[in-house]
């Protein structure tokens, strides 16, 4: 579910990053022989998301060692919950520990936060989404984090889905210029979008032809009203200042989608530890 | 402050990971020639951070782009604060924008915290310092905040610094061997630090001649009574469990520095926007 | 309409590649301060396509060079017309020429033959479209000259939007599964579009809400049937054996666009050459 | 006969392009655990080159793919020859499938025309040899595939051979110049070539010492006289407009080397499949 | 001892540049099937250092290879010690020989070097430490090969320890305010030395509470005497003109380091030699 | 006459080795806005090569920094000669400081090497030339270093032309049918050089038709009989063992070339320093 080539890539550059000229504490301390064994705990509840690259940095560092995960992707920790266990060199477990829980408590921390989100809203039909608000460069891990917890992904990218938004429309000369400018020279495999602020925008959206509309900041019964006018012809996505406290009154108005950047922008950590047993 | 190479190199990337083949909606909508102006506000009370990323965001894309920061980087902002202007190539600005503001937001998110946690202690000499738990691949820019914020950065990476851990100790047999491998064989330009969990262990890392000690989850009690046999003779840490609602009553117990991961893997995104007049 | 940061890349590997430890001849052979002038020529008819990509070429390899256009991206050409002109160092426009006209003969090629496809069906609204059988690492420049040839681009990679094909139906087990799988779990931003063989499959993937559905190796006949039967409820793509003899054809069974690989990877090169006024 | 170092590099990138944030439909539609068999099969009449390529694409994907060549590389193909088959995670087929494609077609395309020119002239000893104008950061597999098909290589970049053009003469001041400073400057591993239009130029590159001379755009009666006149001292190339219809005229000449850019800038790519078999 | 990461980057970098377009002699002239063993060989007296780089050359170019050292990495040699065994394809070996000697040899004439000044002074305790005057890009490989002579690392780059020299004293406006600066601001992980001139500096440098001195360019006098003064309170570093005709006499004034750029810019290859065994 | 690609790829690995996470101690000490002027000095007498890799070094560091040489690549150095001035911000010019000058004195203690030798010989036509011993990933550097100081280049790679030695040989089963091998398959833009043991394969590789013959390890009484035999119907050079002190006797002998590794793989640095004025 997550590409090989992008894991690769970004395991590499943080074990860079930490180790730069090397674990200079290790090297100096630690005999080069010396075998180790460690468990990765949940010092806290929550869902575990992030084990692929986790042991990515392990085998990465030390294509010797052996990583092995103790529950399922995606599943629900209590705290003491053995997560994985990793074996072998223990200056390898070492100079790796701290990157690969770097990455496992950042998704594990986004995809918590998703499933609660998510749970909140169960009994809707709506569906919880992503924005392209990310941690600069981790934005497919962080994506990949979101559908571990349960939610679902907006577009990838800037190239992932056409998306037009008040700047887009002002400069096209209106709703229906853009749109037509859209299907006329974007691929025509991507969904257009767009953007409105009140319910005369979303009529001329409909009467162009968008495929989706998102509703930018309305209030509830702006909301209500749209769902009403649209009538099931095109998916709508509500977006701008969702909070979890609002989260089932926004779904209760009918839309499609729901959309926030706190699911990616604000999530916490979550707290796992590393034991070692020599 | 922050390396341009550095800047550069991450700037590309992240370009790289929103635009992937480029912003077909901007391509799509927006006539080439138009031009743009826009202004990045604040919509809370925080510190900015990440002025000179947001800045290679923009000139990375398009060169020809003008980018003016309106508050020094550090500046604490009022909701509706103007941040910085950036003018040019319509289609530039709007591509560039989330990258740019992803960057901003982020390190704007750390730096106010910081402020904050660095405020709560100002009346001690306590230093508040950073750890290694930060996200991955972003750690320089990340402990950059820490210190735009006003606290102080713990070791960069694992070449920065000499920390002799639990599981240091155990595989050199002791303290006192640790502390001698590593002023063997590490470069001597490093401290050596060393983690201790109680009294006993802090006897003999005095002993040992360690650089500094690092207080590992040891209560109130324990910090105190560690300070006055200490008595000076080499910097004190305190380390784990530390939470803003602690943080006073650690530093009153005449520790040097209190370091803590939350600092950069569990703050939240601060909340700016670009708005654009055409 | 090309984004300068997949440019600069491709360009600088191209110039690697065929400078290599350096251009041997030229620094042996050519006095390091003599300048020169040179003009690109037509030699035979056909449209421009890479412009763009050329001046990239040589400022890359010398920032000083001076590179002016004689003509629009997408003109059409008169053999022995002057495409562009451009002055410096006569070391570095002789070395970087090979490399420059590579790349404009190549995409030149391609825009050719897409501007003579598509005026062949000019008076049909079928638009002509391109693929994803491309020359490895040249993709988006390929689609580029497409575009820039008057044809139009279907998804530019994998992560572009969803097809689903004879092999992944299988695997799903029938078209419903497999549309409502891909309408669960990819990003909501694609069309999902559904390939299908006769017309019992047409129906099945009608029924599933399959946005867009291609016709793969249709006959004519059968191809006239599936737009009655679809009626314009979703567009049709005609793909599999397009020739430039059945073009028109295809065009008047009233689908909507025709896919054709031959379009980029069996498009021969545009003559073009430098010519050198010292 | 490729060294593996390019080979890794360019299969890594090509699959980059193609996949970049993954491919959806397949991560959404075909279970994990499925596994798959299929067969690349041709479906016209040519030269089968890029075996190995092909190879790399699918192992690079995923190491736990299994690939076997069912003919030599370089073997003459019949429509419906079963040119490999590969086996295991049918998702994992199904990705690395069109890159694979890509670079087998494009390559068997160049080994096809190659082997039917060389075949033209095979009664003569001259020997038909690549150019540089090959596809931009494609030189090196471009330049092998010729090699498969039975042709030879002119140099593989600017560092690869010293050739000596008009341009370069003009600017050194003369030919008897232009050598001796190729001569004295660059590395005396490679040989000087010299380009010359007409007999009084053979003659000035031949007193001057050259190791090869090109025949640039001669009519056959030139490069007669050219034969006679340098009667086996060096080797001459006959180079320019060079087209399959004139191909034993030219060879017919005495020359003993033909260079012809349409070789690797013209060539159509070879109808290829993947049949699946779950 | 030496990272993973860094070693496969240098060696991958290293086969390209030797390799660049391919080993041509060796694909033109050996049979692809052919196997082979070698020797290699030490030719003259010296220390052995950089056998995981060679390993690495040989497995990177084919991982068929088999390589087994012969001795340890900093072993002592004699002439016509065999060092290592490689056994494989032929053409492998052939292709990967310069590569790896020329990394072999140039470790291991600088850890030959590092022993024979390690000799010197081995009845003193002051440590002989190698500088930052290393050849580009090969650092880390370099202190490296100084630890296996027996030396010891001055800090590894600029972020690996605090050196505030003349240039920094005189823009800080002094010693004691540069000091002061330097543990404000940088991280508290690294120890603060300071460069002094005479005495005089010396003391404000103690005063200011400098963790290292380092005694610049100071005659043998004055360096007895600042040894006297700093009456161990912290480490002095002799610096400055250090040759190995003055190395027992440095040493006998009682400093803690003496640092030496020779050891890594001015060392000779150690001549050693592959012999084959077809 | 140095690839601008080559020097910048360098220059930047050069300086994140360098700087790493940043040069913490200037940017803790000197003030950002203040400004300096350097020198950069010779310390002993000797050739300067390098410049323009010191001048991309402080540019790419810092853009704003002016460079200025003082004197001719190549030009020769009395101690205390001004090389080069730099102005601009101080903490750039301290930054950049050191990975200029680790630049600028390898290259140069190259240079000046290759003058020397050069000049022990001037009175005779043979050519001194280098080898493939270099400096892994420095290789062209450090050729280029050897031009500038007045000797030759051997070939720049294994992609640089043909050089069939003993290990070859023997597994083409004779010298014939190697050259003859290597005649079909290699690019004949690549001269074919031949090692020769004995007057026997010299004889053999005269018949053979090889382009170039090494006498590899001849005494001089060998060689001088290989060069009559020879009677310059082939270039010859001469390698193996090849001293300063016996360069004279060889040059005697009436071979073409000399080749020896000592010109890159054993010269010492030379003494260059960057004297500040703030």
């Amino acid at each position: 579910m997550l590409s090989s080539l992008v894991v690769k890539d970004l395991v590499a550059r943080a074990l860079k990053e930490d180790l730069g000229a090397g674990d200079l504490t290790t090297q100096a301390v630690v005999p080069p022989g010396k075998r180790g064994r460690g468990e990765i705990l949940a010092r806290e509840q929550g869902v575990i998301a992030g084990l692929p690259l986790a042991e990515a940095v392990f085998l990465e560092l030390d294509p010797t060692l052996q990583f092995h995960p103790q529950v399922e992707e995606g599943a629900e920790l209590a705290p003491g919950k053995v997560v994985a266990r990793v074996e072998g060199s223990l200056a390898s477990i070492l100079s790796a520990e701290r990157t690969a829980l770097n990455f496992l408590q950042h998704l594990s921390g986004i995809a918590t936060q998703a499933r609660l989100w998510v749970r909140e809203i169960s009994d809707y039909p709506a569906r919880l989404v992503d924005t392209r608000k990310t941690t600069p460069t981790l934005r497919l891990l962080e994506k990949y984090a979101v559908r571990v917890g349960g939610a679902s992904n907006h577009r990838l990218g800037l190239d992932g889905g056409i998306l037009i938004k008040e700047n887009h429309i002002r400069a096209a000369g209106g709703i229906a210029a853009a749109v037509e400018a859209a299907r006329r020279k974007a691929p025509f495999t991507l969904r257009i979008e767009v953007e409105v602020t009140n319910l005369q925008e979303l009529e001329e959206a409909l009467a162009a032809g968008a495929d989706l509309i998102m509703l930018d900041n309305m209030d509830l019964d702006l909301m209500r009203r749209a769902v009403e006018i649209t009538a099931g012809r095109v998916p709508l996505e509500a977006s701008g200042n969702i909070t979890f406290s609002r989260l089932r009154e926004v779904a209760a108005t009918g839309v499609d989608y729901i959309s926030c950047g706190a699911l990616t922008h604000s999530s916490r950590s979550l707290d796992l530890s590393l034991l070692l047993v020599q």
